[in-house]
């Protein structure tokens, strides 16, 4: 039996989900919550999932990291919009042999973390999910859910599959969740970055679901060319991913239901959008290892342009 | 005095426009129409100018181009979008020491023509014009005006100022329309498209008019970056342009009043946008001649996947 203890900040459609497995499972997890905090102290969490519904009555909430105690892992479940928030809530929440398991989008998003509580005490975490807060305190997991999870290191080799790593991806397997340590984080999030680039900023730009995109032949060709120049990126920053790699993530794709993509979600609901985790962080990666990646690029300023517009309309209200 | 005859093929907002201006001067000029035949065979032709309102009580309007007498310089002033047309109007309708006038936007858009009726019979000719048709055989002139005309050849290289091309730019520049004849109509092509290239795409695919492209950093970085592409793509095709050429456009727009694009109008519409003839014709001449233009690529992408949306929109209704 685990004796670690995990903290949830950001009880959302990610961080909602994978905490309530985990509780689900007898691990002692603890909520941070903000505008839910009210409901989900009274009425704890529900989550009706594809590998089955269940609710937890009573969860341990709290609406103030300061009365949180320290935890064993602390998991940082916000979108990366919100990691201002992170100097302020993580320092006294994280034991002093603990880590944080960054669950997020993009590239570099360990590094921002390992400014504030030292490289030696991060872990990442990729999320493969689609879920949804339906209300408050309710989450609906849709599809997928699986993790990888790698140690992050300060000079972003391969940090290996160290014991620690391990024991959090046992706990997520115990609670049910396909959970695999990796040997090389970095690598895992290029791989993941073939997918997110083109159908993530394609679909806010183009405003179309994953399924136009791909039956479109100009489009497809675009994320294809996308992919491509992602792959080639990588390969520039030291991560060789396999050609057939590129097909795979197209095959995958034609076969999904169509799906709108988070950023999609976000730019349609008025919200932030992760473009620098997903777009600014590797095209600067790129750019720094000799790859131009003007696609890259191109959508960058394209979603940086469509975000500044968002900005000005709530300014102007 | 002129005794050149001349077709309008097109009565909009350019063959309106440059129609009413010669006809206005003295100049014989005909003018085809579709939907506006009976109200401006009726009513005449209106034209509210910056350079002065007048109108045509009475014009030579055709509903038919087989009832039509043939001229000596056929206008071409329809959208590339309907180029499909040509060839059953052209070719019984200039005089055989006749000319066609290809007012339109783009690349390759004479050589189109030059298919139909003989690359000797073809001068194209840039329009420099914001102007609307705000009602049937009524113009509003908003802005500019001026053309510059030049012997299409069918090798591309530079036709020469000749004798029939001063003729046609002296009855412009005699209707009150600043006209140059210039020496390599693709050279004057090519800089032509250093606007029209970043401008009209972006601002449909970014829902922006000009100012606004200008205003945030990441899209004006944008438009720069495929202004000095397509400057890159020119030079590959053999058509020189000054590095200058770049600034003087950006500065000339940032004085400009907020613009919106014809492009952005036709899309906004849900017309048909002139993409091969703005984006597809001078990427296949970029690309024969060994330049990538990837962000063009990129950008004439983005515009089929949007125009096909438009056109699965029309199927569906």
């Amino acid at each position: 039996m685990t004796t670690r203890s995990y903290a949830i900040i950001g009880t959302g459609a990610l961080g909602g989900f994978y905490g309530a497995q985990l509780q689900h499972a007898g691990i002692e997890t603890r909520f941070l919550l903000r505008s839910d905090y009210e409901h989900v102290r009274r009425h704890g969490l529900r989550c009706d999932s594809i590998n089955g519904d269940f609710v937890l009555p009573e969860v341990h909430a709290y609406d103030d990291v300061r009365k949180m105690p320290r935890c064993d892992v602390v998991c940082v479940a916000l979108k990366t919009t919100q990691n201002h928030l992170l100097p302020e809530l993580l320092p006294g929440l994280v034991k002093d042999d603990g880590v944080v398991l960054v669950m997020q989008n993009g590239l570099g998003v360990e590094d921002e973390v390992a400014r504030i509580v030292g490289a030696d005490r991060v872990v990442g975490c990729l999320c493969f999910l689609c879920s949804n807060k339906v209300e408050p305190g309710h989450i609906c997991h849709l599809d997928y859910g699986y993790v990888r999870l790698g140690e992050h290191t300060a000079d972003g080799r391969a940090g290996g599959v160290t014991a620690r790593l391990q024991a959090i991806t046992s706990d997520f397997e115990r609670a049910g969740i396909e959970a695999i340590a990796v040997e090389d984080l970095r690598a895992a999030r290029w791989h993941k970055l073939v997918w997110n680039i083109p159908y993530n900023g394609l679909s806010v730009v183009l405003r179309a679901t994953t399924d136009r995109l791909m039956a479109e032949p100009n489009a497809r060709a675009l994320v294809e060319a996308l992919m491509h120049e992602v792959v080639t990126a990588a390969g520039a920053c030291g991560r060789m991913i396999a050609l057939g790699f590129v097909q795979k993530m197209l095959d995958h794709t034609l076969r999904m239901k169509p799906y709108k993509t988070s950023m999609m979600l976000d730019f349609e609901a008025g919200r932030a959008m992760e473009i620098e985790a997903i777009y600014g962080n590797p095209l600067r990666a790129a750019q720094a290892a000799g790859a131009a990646a003007p696609m890259l690029k191109m959508l960058y300023r394209q979603l940086k342009f469509l975000d500044s517009n968002r900005q000005n309309a709530i300014t102007a209200q």
